[in-house]
C-alpha cells in the first residue's frame, strides 16, 4: 500500500496521525497544505475541509479518528509477515479499547475544538490569512481556561496508571500528546505546574516517532526554548 | 453483560448510541441527564462533561465513537451465539470501513460543532438553563448556512450509493440519521430542497429502532408536525 498523507504541521490531528504512521512503521509520503486557505481542489478530496488526508493507493481516508482504525486493522491484517511491533494501535481487551479510545475521542474532538482550535486560529491561522481582525479575547481566555484542566486531567490519569490511555501504550497518547505539542508549540503550557503531566509528556517526546515532530518550524511562529529539549 | 446509557433525548450522539443499541440487539436501561445541567456526581463519572456514557457492568464508556466501536467487537465476540444479525456496525473491507468511519467521524465531530452543538444550545439548552440571554443571531445563521452544506452533501452521498455511509448500511447511516433527527425537531430541515436526502431519512425513519426516538417530546419545545411522520 502506497501512503500519502495532506498535513499541516501545527495541524494537531495531523500529528497524531503522522506519530501512529510512524510508531507502526507505515512509510508516507507528506504534502502540506494550509488550513487557512482550502482551495476547491482540496476540498473535491475532502469536502469536509479538514485535515488529516491520508491517500491509501487511491482511496481517500479523512480525519484522524478513521485513520488510526484504518492503521489498527491494517497492522492486524500484515501480522505475521516480516513486521513486527511490540505496541499495537489499541490495547488488548474490549473494555480496556474502549478505555484508550475514550481518552482518544476526548482530545481529538473536545480538547481540540475547546482549545486547539481557537489558540490555532487566534495565534496562527488568522494571522497567516492575511485577514485583519483583532483577537478574539474572550474566547482565548475560555480556551486556556479549559486548558489548564485538561492538562490536570492527563496529570491524573498519568499518575493512575502507565500511561495516559491505560497500561498500554496505544494511538491514545498519541492523540494526546499531539493536542498538547502543539500548546507547547504556541507556548501555551506552564509545565511547572503539572508535573505529573510533564513526565508523562517528556516520555512521548524522547519516542522517536516524535522526533520530525520537533525537529520542524513554521515560518511566522518560533516555538519557545523548552520545545524540542527531551530535559525540559 | 449489563447495559446502563446516561444520555438526553434531544442530543445527536445519544441518539446514535440508542439507535446502534437496537439495531444490534443490545438491551439498555436509560437514565436521562440534563446536559445544561451536568453536577458533580456526573463528572466524577465523565470529567470530560459531554453525554453519552454507558455503563458496561461496573466500567463506563464515554462518547459515541468509543461506544460505536465496543459495539462493534462486542457483537463480532457473541458471533456464532444465540443472536442473528444481518447487518454489522461497519460494513465487511478495511477500506470500506475506513469510509463508513469517515461519515461517521465528520457528523459526530464536525456537523455536531458546526450545527447541532449552536442550535441546540440556541433553541434548546439556554432557554432550559433559565438563564437569559439574547440568543446569538450571527451563530445561528452560521449554522443554517453550514447545515444547508451538509444537507446537499447527505443528498450527493445518498445519490451515489445505497445508503449514505457506502452500500451497506452501518453505523454511518446511524450517525447521520441521528443528526439530522436533532434537527429535523428543531425544524431545521426544509426537506423539499433536499429530495435525495429526504428518501434517504424518510428510509431511516421506518426503521423500528428509531421509533421510540420519534416518540419522545421534551417539555418546553414541540417538534413540526411531520417530524414522526414516516410518509413526510
Amino acid at each position: 500500500m502506497d501512503f500519502t498523507l495532506l498535513h499541516y504541521p501545527l495541524c494537531p490531528a495531523s500529528r497524531a496521525v503522522r506519530l501512529a504512521l510512524a510508531e507502526w512503521g507505515f512509510p508516507v509520503e507528506l504534502r502540506e497544505v494550509k488550513p487557512w486557505a482550502l482551495d476547491k481542489s482540496f476540498l473535491n478530496i475532502n469536502p469536509g475541509a479538514y485535515l488529516p488526508v491520508l491517500f491509501v493507493n487511491e482511496a481517500v481516508l479523512a480525519g484522524a479518528h478513521p485513520i488510526a482504525e484504518f492503521l489498527a486493522e491494517a497492522l492486524e491484517a500484515r501480522k505475521g509477515g516480516s513486521h513486527f511491533h511490540a505496541s499495537k494501535v489499541w490495547p488488548a481487551g474490549l473494555l480496556k479499547r474502549a478505555e484508550a479510545r475514550r481518552v482518544a475521542d476526548w482530545f481529538l474532538r473536545k480538547f481540540d475544538q475547546e482549545v486547539t482550535q481557537v489558540l490555532l486560529d487566534e495565534k496562527v491561522y488568522k494571522p497567516a490569512s492575511g485577514i485583519r481582525v483583532s483577537p478574539d479575547l474572550q474566547s482565548i481566555r475560555a480556551s486556556r481556561t479549559a486548558l489548564a484542566y485538561h492538562l490536570s486531567y492527563v496529570g491524573f490519569l498519568a499518575d493512575q496508571r502507565r500511561t495516559v490511555g491505560g497500561d498500554e501504550f496505544s494511538f491514545a497518547d498519541l492523540a494526546v500528546a499531539a493536542q498538547l505539542s502543539v500548546m507547547d508549540y504556541l507556548s501555551e503550557v506552564a509545565w511547572e505546574r503539572y508535573p505529573e503531566t510533564k513526565d508523562w509528556y517528556a516520555r512521548m517526546k524522547s519516542r522517536p516517532s516524535f522526533r520530525p515532530l520537533l525537529a520542524e518550524r513554521i515560518a511566522a511562529f518560533s516555538p519557545p526554548a523548552h520545545y524540542a529539549d527531551l530535559d525540559f
